[in-house]
Protein backbone atom coordinates (compact mmCIF):
# COMPACT_ATOMS: atom_id res chain seq x y z
CA UNK A 1 0.00 0.00 0.00
CA UNK A 2 1.43 3.25 -1.16
CA UNK A 3 1.84 6.34 1.41
CA UNK A 4 -1.05 8.06 -0.34
CA UNK A 5 -3.44 4.78 -0.32
CA UNK A 6 -2.71 5.25 3.19
CA UNK A 7 -3.79 8.58 3.64
CA UNK A 8 -6.71 8.14 2.12
CA UNK A 9 -7.84 4.98 3.96
CA UNK A 10 -7.37 7.18 6.66
CA UNK A 11 -9.66 10.23 5.50
CA UNK A 12 -11.94 7.74 4.49
CA UNK A 13 -12.73 6.37 7.39
CA UNK A 14 -12.07 9.06 9.87
CA UNK A 15 -12.20 12.11 8.08
CA UNK A 16 -9.28 14.40 7.83
CA UNK A 17 -9.24 16.87 10.67
CA UNK A 18 -5.60 16.94 12.19
CA UNK A 19 -5.68 18.04 15.52
CA UNK A 20 -2.39 20.07 16.64
CA UNK A 21 -1.11 18.78 20.59
CA UNK A 22 0.44 22.42 20.83
CA UNK A 23 0.88 22.54 24.49
CA UNK A 24 2.33 26.26 24.99
CA UNK A 25 2.74 27.73 27.71
CA UNK A 26 -0.18 29.86 27.42
CA UNK A 27 -2.65 26.98 26.37
CA UNK A 28 -1.23 25.04 29.84
CA UNK A 29 -1.94 28.02 31.80
CA UNK A 30 -5.10 28.20 30.17
CA UNK A 31 -5.86 24.49 30.89
CA UNK A 32 -4.87 24.64 34.56
CA UNK A 33 -2.22 22.43 34.06
CA UNK A 34 1.54 23.56 35.11
CA UNK A 35 3.83 24.68 32.84
CA UNK A 36 6.54 22.06 33.03
CA UNK A 37 6.79 18.13 30.90
CA UNK A 38 4.38 16.52 33.50
CA UNK A 39 1.61 19.59 32.14
CA UNK A 40 2.85 18.71 28.61
CA UNK A 41 1.75 14.83 29.44
CA UNK A 42 -1.36 15.66 30.95
CA UNK A 43 -2.33 17.66 28.14
CA UNK A 44 -1.13 15.83 25.10
CA UNK A 45 -3.27 12.95 26.79
CA UNK A 46 -6.66 14.76 27.47
CA UNK A 47 -6.13 15.81 23.67
CA UNK A 48 -5.88 12.12 22.34
CA UNK A 49 -8.80 11.19 24.83
CA UNK A 50 -11.05 13.64 23.16
CA UNK A 51 -9.65 13.01 19.79
CA UNK A 52 -10.64 8.72 20.16
CA UNK A 53 -13.15 8.04 17.84
CA UNK A 54 -13.88 11.55 17.08
CA UNK A 55 -11.14 11.99 14.10
CA UNK A 56 -8.37 9.93 12.66
CA UNK A 57 -5.31 11.99 13.49
CA UNK A 58 -3.36 13.99 15.85
CA UNK A 59 -0.18 15.89 15.42
CA UNK A 60 1.89 16.34 18.33
CA UNK A 61 4.03 19.32 18.03
CA UNK A 62 7.53 18.33 19.05
CA UNK A 63 8.87 21.91 20.13
CA UNK A 64 6.16 22.54 23.16
CA UNK A 65 7.65 19.06 24.57
CA UNK A 66 11.28 19.43 23.89
CA UNK A 67 11.90 22.74 25.42
CA UNK A 68 11.16 20.79 28.54
CA UNK A 69 14.06 18.73 27.92
CA UNK A 70 14.77 14.94 28.32
CA UNK A 71 11.68 14.95 30.83
CA UNK A 72 9.70 17.13 27.81
CA UNK A 73 10.79 14.15 25.30
CA UNK A 74 9.16 11.53 28.04
CA UNK A 75 6.21 13.21 27.60
CA UNK A 76 5.82 13.45 24.18
CA UNK A 77 6.84 9.81 23.61
CA UNK A 78 4.04 9.16 26.02
CA UNK A 79 1.71 10.91 23.98
CA UNK A 80 2.33 9.13 20.86
CA UNK A 81 2.16 6.03 22.37
CA UNK A 82 -0.95 6.43 24.02
CA UNK A 83 -2.53 7.98 20.64
CA UNK A 84 -1.41 5.05 18.74
CA UNK A 85 -2.67 2.48 21.14
CA UNK A 86 -5.74 4.19 20.82
CA UNK A 87 -5.72 3.70 16.85
CA UNK A 88 -4.85 7.34 15.69
CA UNK A 89 -2.64 8.41 12.90
CA UNK A 90 0.35 9.99 14.56
CA UNK A 91 2.04 12.84 12.57
CA UNK A 92 4.76 13.72 14.73
CA UNK A 93 5.42 17.37 13.63
CA UNK A 94 8.83 17.78 14.17
CA UNK A 95 10.54 19.46 10.98
CA UNK A 96 13.87 17.41 10.72
CA UNK A 97 16.26 17.79 8.13
CA UNK A 98 19.86 17.24 7.72
CA UNK A 99 21.79 14.60 5.17
CA UNK A 100 22.83 11.36 5.44
CA UNK A 101 23.86 9.24 8.65
CA UNK A 102 22.66 12.27 10.23
CA UNK A 103 19.20 12.50 8.71
CA UNK A 104 19.06 8.75 8.57
CA UNK A 105 19.27 9.20 12.54
CA UNK A 106 16.05 11.04 13.05
CA UNK A 107 14.10 8.98 10.61
CA UNK A 108 15.01 6.06 12.69
CA UNK A 109 14.41 7.96 15.86
CA UNK A 110 10.70 8.79 14.89
CA UNK A 111 9.94 6.09 12.47
CA UNK A 112 10.96 2.54 13.31
CA UNK A 113 8.59 0.05 14.28
CA UNK A 114 8.50 -1.04 17.89
CA UNK A 115 10.64 2.16 19.52
CA UNK A 116 8.79 4.53 22.20
CA UNK A 117 8.57 7.67 19.80
CA UNK A 118 6.97 5.45 16.81
CA UNK A 119 5.14 7.44 14.79
CA UNK A 120 3.18 6.76 11.70
CA UNK A 121 4.57 9.77 9.69
CA UNK A 122 6.81 13.04 10.37
CA UNK A 123 7.36 16.29 9.00
CA UNK A 124 10.67 17.19 7.65
CA UNK A 125 12.80 20.39 5.69
CA UNK A 126 14.59 20.41 2.52
CA UNK A 127 16.83 23.61 2.66
CA UNK A 128 19.35 20.86 1.60
CA UNK A 129 17.47 19.15 -1.58
CA UNK A 130 14.50 16.64 -1.22
CA UNK A 131 17.58 14.63 -2.27
CA UNK A 132 18.74 15.04 0.61
CA UNK A 133 15.74 13.25 2.55
CA UNK A 134 16.11 10.12 1.03
CA UNK A 135 17.33 7.80 3.78
CA UNK A 136 13.50 9.16 5.36
CA UNK A 137 11.83 8.21 2.47
CA UNK A 138 13.85 4.71 2.95
CA UNK A 139 12.64 4.49 6.58
CA UNK A 140 9.05 5.34 5.79
CA UNK A 141 8.74 3.22 2.77
CA UNK A 142 10.47 -0.01 4.60
CA UNK A 143 7.84 0.63 7.57
CA UNK A 144 5.02 1.48 5.59
CA UNK A 145 4.88 5.10 7.27
CA UNK A 146 5.60 8.77 5.69
CA UNK A 147 7.39 11.69 5.07
CA UNK A 148 5.23 15.24 4.51
CA UNK A 149 8.37 17.83 3.43
CA UNK A 150 7.97 21.43 3.84
CA UNK A 151 7.08 23.04 0.52
CA UNK A 152 4.82 26.02 0.34
CA UNK A 153 3.88 27.38 3.79
CA UNK A 154 2.05 30.62 5.15
CA UNK A 155 4.67 33.25 7.21
CA UNK A 156 5.16 36.03 4.70
CA UNK A 157 8.98 35.94 5.68
CA UNK A 158 9.02 32.59 3.41
CA UNK A 159 7.74 33.70 -0.02
CA UNK A 160 10.87 35.02 -0.84
CA UNK A 161 12.66 31.66 -1.11
CA UNK A 162 9.91 29.85 -1.84
CA UNK A 163 9.19 31.47 -5.35
CA UNK A 164 12.72 31.58 -5.97
CA UNK A 165 13.46 30.07 -9.26
CA UNK A 166 15.88 27.28 -10.06
CA UNK A 167 17.93 26.88 -13.16
CA UNK A 168 15.68 24.51 -14.58
CA UNK A 169 13.32 27.11 -14.44
CA UNK A 170 11.24 25.57 -11.56
CA UNK A 171 9.96 27.65 -8.53
CA UNK A 172 11.62 25.89 -4.79
CA UNK A 173 8.57 25.09 -3.87
CA UNK A 174 7.52 23.87 -7.29
CA UNK A 175 10.48 21.28 -7.48
CA UNK A 176 10.08 20.14 -3.83
CA UNK A 177 6.63 18.96 -4.73
CA UNK A 178 8.01 17.55 -8.06
CA UNK A 179 10.79 15.63 -6.09
CA UNK A 180 8.28 14.52 -3.13
CA UNK A 181 6.01 12.90 -5.42
CA UNK A 182 8.43 10.95 -7.44
CA UNK A 183 9.64 9.52 -3.62
CA UNK A 184 6.22 9.16 -3.22
CA UNK A 185 5.53 10.59 -0.07
CA UNK A 186 3.57 13.78 1.20
CA UNK A 187 4.02 17.83 1.42
CA UNK A 188 3.47 20.47 4.03
CA UNK A 189 0.96 23.23 2.08
CA UNK A 190 -0.26 26.18 4.15
CA UNK A 191 -4.00 26.76 3.85
CA UNK A 192 -3.25 30.39 3.22
CA UNK A 193 -0.06 29.82 1.43
CA UNK A 194 -0.42 32.12 -2.22
CA UNK A 195 -0.03 29.28 -4.34
CA UNK A 196 -0.29 30.80 -7.52
CA UNK A 197 3.03 33.82 -6.18
CA UNK A 198 4.72 30.27 -5.60
CA UNK A 199 4.05 28.63 -9.44
CA UNK A 200 1.69 26.09 -7.34
CA UNK A 201 -1.42 25.57 -8.46
CA UNK A 202 -4.43 22.82 -7.48
CA UNK A 203 -2.91 20.10 -10.47
CA UNK A 204 0.57 20.30 -9.40
CA UNK A 205 -0.46 19.37 -5.88
CA UNK A 206 -3.22 16.61 -6.89
CA UNK A 207 -3.16 12.92 -5.85
CA UNK A 208 -0.29 13.70 -3.08
CA UNK A 209 -0.57 13.54 0.51
CA UNK A 210 -0.68 17.24 1.86
CA UNK A 211 -0.75 18.22 5.66
CA UNK A 212 -2.72 21.81 5.76
CA UNK A 213 -1.63 23.63 8.69
CA UNK A 214 -3.44 27.09 8.91
CA UNK A 215 -7.37 26.28 9.53
CA UNK A 216 -8.99 27.72 12.27
CA UNK A 217 -7.00 30.40 14.32
CA UNK A 218 -4.72 30.78 11.61
CA UNK A 219 -7.37 32.28 9.35
CA UNK A 220 -8.78 29.92 7.02
CA UNK A 221 -11.91 28.28 7.17
CA UNK A 222 -12.25 24.50 7.18
CA UNK A 223 -15.53 24.96 4.67
CA UNK A 224 -13.18 26.63 2.31
CA UNK A 225 -10.99 23.47 2.45
CA UNK A 226 -12.54 22.42 -1.20
CA UNK A 227 -12.06 25.74 -2.87
CA UNK A 228 -8.53 26.80 -1.50
CA UNK A 229 -7.57 22.99 -2.98
CA UNK A 230 -9.40 22.39 -5.53
CA UNK A 231 -8.15 19.16 -7.69
CA UNK A 232 -5.81 18.64 -4.47
CA UNK A 233 -8.37 18.53 -1.66
CA UNK A 234 -9.33 15.03 -1.58
CA UNK A 235 -5.92 13.68 0.01
CA UNK A 236 -5.90 16.97 2.03
CA UNK A 237 -5.13 16.41 6.05
CA UNK A 238 -6.81 19.76 7.32
CA UNK A 239 -4.73 20.53 10.61
CA UNK A 240 -6.62 22.52 13.49
CA UNK A 241 -4.76 23.27 17.17
CA UNK A 242 -5.29 26.82 18.34
CA UNK A 243 -8.94 27.28 17.34
CA UNK A 244 -9.88 23.44 19.36
CA UNK A 245 -7.39 23.73 22.05
CA UNK A 246 -9.03 27.18 22.93
CA UNK A 247 -12.27 25.30 24.17
CA UNK A 248 -10.34 24.11 27.48
CA UNK A 249 -10.33 20.41 28.80
CA UNK A 250 -13.74 20.83 29.55
CA UNK A 251 -14.83 21.76 25.95
CA UNK A 252 -12.25 20.20 23.64
CA UNK A 253 -14.38 16.82 22.56
CA UNK A 254 -16.95 19.51 21.87
CA UNK A 255 -14.86 21.26 19.69
CA UNK A 256 -13.21 18.49 17.71
CA UNK A 257 -16.23 17.28 16.31
CA UNK A 258 -17.39 20.41 15.51
CA UNK A 259 -14.05 21.05 13.93
CA UNK A 260 -14.37 17.35 12.52
CA UNK A 261 -17.57 18.09 10.99
CA UNK A 262 -16.75 21.11 9.00
CA UNK A 263 -14.02 19.15 7.42
CA UNK A 264 -15.78 16.70 5.83
CA UNK A 265 -15.39 17.19 2.07
CA UNK B 1 29.02 41.66 23.18
CA UNK B 2 28.36 40.51 20.03
CA UNK B 3 27.81 37.12 18.92
CA UNK B 4 30.68 37.83 16.44
CA UNK B 5 32.92 39.23 19.20
CA UNK B 6 31.94 36.22 21.24
CA UNK B 7 33.20 33.65 18.81
CA UNK B 8 36.19 35.43 17.89
CA UNK B 9 37.02 35.57 21.34
CA UNK B 10 37.02 31.59 22.00
CA UNK B 11 38.82 31.21 18.47
CA UNK B 12 41.63 33.43 19.88
CA UNK B 13 41.47 31.99 23.21
CA UNK B 14 41.40 28.14 22.20
CA UNK B 15 41.62 28.27 18.40
CA UNK B 16 39.15 27.51 15.84
CA UNK B 17 38.77 23.12 15.60
CA UNK B 18 35.38 22.27 16.37
CA UNK B 19 34.81 18.47 17.81
CA UNK B 20 31.60 17.03 16.27
CA UNK B 21 30.20 14.61 19.21
CA UNK B 22 28.35 12.16 16.70
CA UNK B 23 27.85 8.64 18.44
CA UNK B 24 26.22 6.70 15.24
CA UNK B 25 25.85 3.31 15.46
CA UNK B 26 29.14 2.28 13.84
CA UNK B 27 31.71 4.30 15.83
CA UNK B 28 29.95 3.05 19.30
CA UNK B 29 30.63 -0.65 18.46
CA UNK B 30 34.00 0.43 16.95
CA UNK B 31 34.75 2.19 20.52
CA UNK B 32 33.05 -1.10 21.85
CA UNK B 33 30.52 0.76 23.54
CA UNK B 34 26.75 -0.97 23.24
CA UNK B 35 24.24 0.94 20.58
CA UNK B 36 22.10 3.16 23.32
CA UNK B 37 21.47 5.87 25.20
CA UNK B 38 24.09 4.68 27.67
CA UNK B 39 26.72 3.96 25.15
CA UNK B 40 25.60 7.43 23.11
CA UNK B 41 26.48 9.29 26.98
CA UNK B 42 29.61 7.30 27.13
CA UNK B 43 30.49 7.91 24.08
CA UNK B 44 29.94 11.77 24.36
CA UNK B 45 31.44 12.07 28.13
CA UNK B 46 34.70 10.68 26.60
CA UNK B 47 35.13 13.51 23.75
CA UNK B 48 34.13 16.18 26.36
CA UNK B 49 37.11 14.71 28.81
CA UNK B 50 39.48 14.52 25.47
CA UNK B 51 38.21 17.77 24.21
CA UNK B 52 38.52 19.81 27.33
CA UNK B 53 41.79 22.05 27.47
CA UNK B 54 42.77 20.56 23.81
CA UNK B 55 40.10 22.59 21.83
CA UNK B 56 37.24 25.17 22.66
CA UNK B 57 34.34 23.93 21.02
CA UNK B 58 32.09 20.79 20.68
CA UNK B 59 29.27 19.80 18.12
CA UNK B 60 27.09 17.34 19.81
CA UNK B 61 24.61 16.29 16.82
CA UNK B 62 21.17 15.67 18.01
CA UNK B 63 20.13 13.10 15.81
CA UNK B 64 22.43 10.09 17.05
CA UNK B 65 20.89 10.79 20.44
CA UNK B 66 17.35 11.62 19.79
CA UNK B 67 17.28 8.05 17.73
CA UNK B 68 17.71 6.68 20.88
CA UNK B 69 14.20 7.95 22.06
CA UNK B 70 13.73 10.06 26.08
CA UNK B 71 17.08 7.85 26.84
CA UNK B 72 18.94 9.28 24.32
CA UNK B 73 17.76 13.03 25.04
CA UNK B 74 18.66 12.71 28.89
CA UNK B 75 21.97 11.61 27.30
CA UNK B 76 22.37 14.67 25.61
CA UNK B 77 21.78 16.89 27.95
CA UNK B 78 24.30 15.25 30.06
CA UNK B 79 26.89 15.42 27.70
CA UNK B 80 26.14 19.15 26.85
CA UNK B 81 25.94 19.94 30.78
CA UNK B 82 29.51 18.00 31.39
CA UNK B 83 30.89 20.52 28.04
CA UNK B 84 29.93 23.56 29.70
CA UNK B 85 30.85 22.67 33.05
CA UNK B 86 34.44 21.34 31.65
CA UNK B 87 34.27 25.30 29.97
CA UNK B 88 33.61 24.00 26.29
CA UNK B 89 31.94 26.20 24.25
CA UNK B 90 29.01 23.66 23.12
CA UNK B 91 27.45 24.19 19.39
CA UNK B 92 24.03 21.83 19.56
CA UNK B 93 23.85 21.09 15.81
CA UNK B 94 19.76 20.25 16.07
CA UNK B 95 18.97 22.05 12.94
CA UNK B 96 15.48 23.28 14.06
CA UNK B 97 13.16 25.82 12.14
CA UNK B 98 9.78 26.50 12.41
CA UNK B 99 7.78 29.57 12.91
CA UNK B 100 6.53 31.73 15.86
CA UNK B 101 5.63 30.32 19.26
CA UNK B 102 6.78 26.98 17.66
CA UNK B 103 10.37 27.68 17.18
CA UNK B 104 10.34 30.12 19.94
CA UNK B 105 9.73 26.67 22.10
CA UNK B 106 12.85 25.25 20.34
CA UNK B 107 14.98 27.97 20.90
CA UNK B 108 13.76 28.27 24.79
CA UNK B 109 14.89 24.94 24.69
CA UNK B 110 18.08 24.93 23.72
CA UNK B 111 19.19 28.61 24.53
CA UNK B 112 18.15 29.33 27.87
CA UNK B 113 20.05 29.81 30.76
CA UNK B 114 20.12 27.49 33.60
CA UNK B 115 18.15 24.39 31.78
CA UNK B 116 19.53 21.29 31.22
CA UNK B 117 19.91 21.05 27.51
CA UNK B 118 21.29 24.82 27.61
CA UNK B 119 23.97 24.98 25.07
CA UNK B 120 26.18 28.20 23.67
CA UNK B 121 24.54 28.07 20.41
CA UNK B 122 22.27 26.31 17.99
CA UNK B 123 21.94 25.46 14.72
CA UNK B 124 18.62 26.40 12.80
CA UNK B 125 17.21 25.95 9.46
CA UNK B 126 15.20 28.92 7.74
CA UNK B 127 13.11 27.72 5.00
CA UNK B 128 10.08 29.18 5.76
CA UNK B 129 12.74 32.29 5.54
CA UNK B 130 15.41 33.78 7.62
CA UNK B 131 12.77 35.85 9.47
CA UNK B 132 10.77 33.28 10.60
CA UNK B 133 13.90 32.62 12.94
CA UNK B 134 13.55 36.07 14.64
CA UNK B 135 12.58 34.49 18.01
CA UNK B 136 15.91 32.13 18.07
CA UNK B 137 17.45 35.23 17.39
CA UNK B 138 15.88 37.57 19.96
CA UNK B 139 16.51 34.53 22.92
CA UNK B 140 19.99 34.05 21.73
CA UNK B 141 20.42 37.86 21.70
CA UNK B 142 18.57 38.30 25.62
CA UNK B 143 21.40 35.17 26.41
CA UNK B 144 24.64 36.25 24.94
CA UNK B 145 23.88 33.20 22.83
CA UNK B 146 23.99 32.59 18.68
CA UNK B 147 22.46 30.72 15.56
CA UNK B 148 23.87 29.09 13.00
CA UNK B 149 21.19 29.11 10.34
CA UNK B 150 22.33 27.00 7.05
CA UNK B 151 23.19 29.01 4.45
CA UNK B 152 25.49 26.72 1.92
CA UNK B 153 26.06 23.38 1.76
CA UNK B 154 28.08 21.11 0.37
CA UNK B 155 25.67 17.64 -0.41
CA UNK B 156 25.58 17.68 -4.52
CA UNK B 157 21.36 17.39 -3.30
CA UNK B 158 21.13 21.10 -1.97
CA UNK B 159 22.72 23.36 -5.19
CA UNK B 160 19.47 24.03 -7.17
CA UNK B 161 18.01 25.12 -4.29
CA UNK B 162 20.39 27.26 -2.67
CA UNK B 163 21.53 28.55 -6.08
CA UNK B 164 17.90 29.51 -7.18
CA UNK B 165 17.20 33.00 -7.55
CA UNK B 166 14.91 35.47 -5.53
CA UNK B 167 12.89 38.28 -7.06
CA UNK B 168 15.57 40.50 -5.55
CA UNK B 169 17.96 38.96 -8.14
CA UNK B 170 19.85 37.35 -4.71
CA UNK B 171 20.15 33.52 -4.46
CA UNK B 172 18.67 31.90 -1.83
CA UNK B 173 22.17 31.31 0.16
CA UNK B 174 23.32 34.88 -0.70
CA UNK B 175 20.10 36.42 0.67
CA UNK B 176 20.18 33.76 4.04
CA UNK B 177 23.23 35.28 4.41
CA UNK B 178 22.85 38.58 4.24
CA UNK B 179 19.56 38.43 5.73
CA UNK B 180 21.66 36.33 9.23
CA UNK B 181 24.67 38.96 9.17
CA UNK B 182 21.56 41.80 9.97
CA UNK B 183 20.25 39.48 12.67
CA UNK B 184 24.02 39.34 13.82
CA UNK B 185 24.27 35.95 13.35
CA UNK B 186 26.40 32.91 12.07
CA UNK B 187 25.69 30.78 8.99
CA UNK B 188 26.82 27.33 8.20
CA UNK B 189 28.96 26.85 4.97
CA UNK B 190 30.20 23.61 4.03
CA UNK B 191 33.84 23.64 3.80
CA UNK B 192 33.67 22.29 0.21
CA UNK B 193 30.27 24.27 -0.62
CA UNK B 194 30.49 25.10 -4.57
CA UNK B 195 30.22 29.29 -3.24
CA UNK B 196 30.19 30.92 -6.60
CA UNK B 197 27.45 28.24 -7.96
CA UNK B 198 25.42 29.52 -5.19
CA UNK B 199 26.32 33.34 -5.73
CA UNK B 200 28.56 33.38 -2.70
CA UNK B 201 32.29 34.29 -2.35
CA UNK B 202 34.44 35.07 0.49
CA UNK B 203 33.64 39.26 0.60
CA UNK B 204 29.91 38.56 1.11
CA UNK B 205 30.64 35.94 4.27
CA UNK B 206 33.55 38.20 5.83
CA UNK B 207 33.00 39.18 9.66
CA UNK B 208 30.42 36.62 9.90
CA UNK B 209 30.83 33.60 12.63
CA UNK B 210 30.86 30.22 10.08
CA UNK B 211 30.45 26.66 11.45
CA UNK B 212 32.07 25.03 8.39
CA UNK B 213 31.61 20.99 8.38
CA UNK B 214 33.30 18.89 5.86
CA UNK B 215 36.62 19.21 7.14
CA UNK B 216 38.59 15.69 7.91
CA UNK B 217 37.10 12.91 6.37
CA UNK B 218 34.26 14.54 4.58
CA UNK B 219 36.78 15.81 2.26
CA UNK B 220 38.74 18.98 3.08
CA UNK B 221 42.13 19.44 4.43
CA UNK B 222 42.13 21.92 7.44
CA UNK B 223 45.75 23.43 6.63
CA UNK B 224 43.09 24.36 3.44
CA UNK B 225 41.09 26.66 5.41
CA UNK B 226 42.51 30.07 4.45
CA UNK B 227 42.70 28.98 0.79
CA UNK B 228 38.75 27.54 1.10
CA UNK B 229 37.67 30.72 2.77
CA UNK B 230 39.61 33.42 2.30
CA UNK B 231 38.72 37.21 3.49
CA UNK B 232 36.20 35.61 5.39
CA UNK B 233 38.44 32.50 7.63
CA UNK B 234 38.75 34.52 10.45
CA UNK B 235 35.36 33.50 11.78
CA UNK B 236 35.23 30.14 10.75
CA UNK B 237 34.95 27.02 13.26
CA UNK B 238 36.21 24.54 11.74
CA UNK B 239 34.41 20.95 12.06
CA UNK B 240 35.44 17.93 11.85
CA UNK B 241 34.38 15.00 13.51
CA UNK B 242 34.35 11.24 11.55
CA UNK B 243 38.75 11.38 11.16
CA UNK B 244 38.68 12.49 14.85
CA UNK B 245 36.37 10.22 15.95
CA UNK B 246 38.24 7.40 14.32
CA UNK B 247 40.47 7.34 16.11
CA UNK B 248 38.96 5.58 18.81
CA UNK B 249 38.89 6.25 22.96
CA UNK B 250 42.50 5.55 23.30
CA UNK B 251 43.59 7.03 20.11
CA UNK B 252 40.91 10.91 20.26
CA UNK B 253 43.10 13.20 22.23
CA UNK B 254 45.97 12.59 20.35
CA UNK B 255 43.62 12.66 17.04
CA UNK B 256 42.22 16.17 18.78
CA UNK B 257 45.45 17.59 19.75
CA UNK B 258 46.54 17.21 15.68
CA UNK B 259 43.65 18.43 14.41
CA UNK B 260 43.40 21.60 16.55
CA UNK B 261 46.95 22.35 15.14
CA UNK B 262 46.65 21.39 11.50
CA UNK B 263 43.30 24.15 12.68
CA UNK B 264 45.39 26.84 13.68
CA UNK B 265 44.91 29.98 10.89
Amino acid sequence: MSFADRVRAVIADRGRLCVGIDPHAGLLRDWGLEDSAAGARDFGLRVVEAATGRVGVVKPQAAFFERHGAPGYAALTEVIAAARTAGLFVLADVKRGDIGSTVDAYAEGWLTPGTAAEADAMTAVAYQGVGSLREVFARADAAGKGAFVLAATSNPESVALQAAVRADGRTVARATVDEVREAGHGIVVGATAPLAALGLDDTALAGMPILAPGFGAQGARLADGPALFGAAAELVLAAASRSILAAGPDGIADAIAAHAEEARW
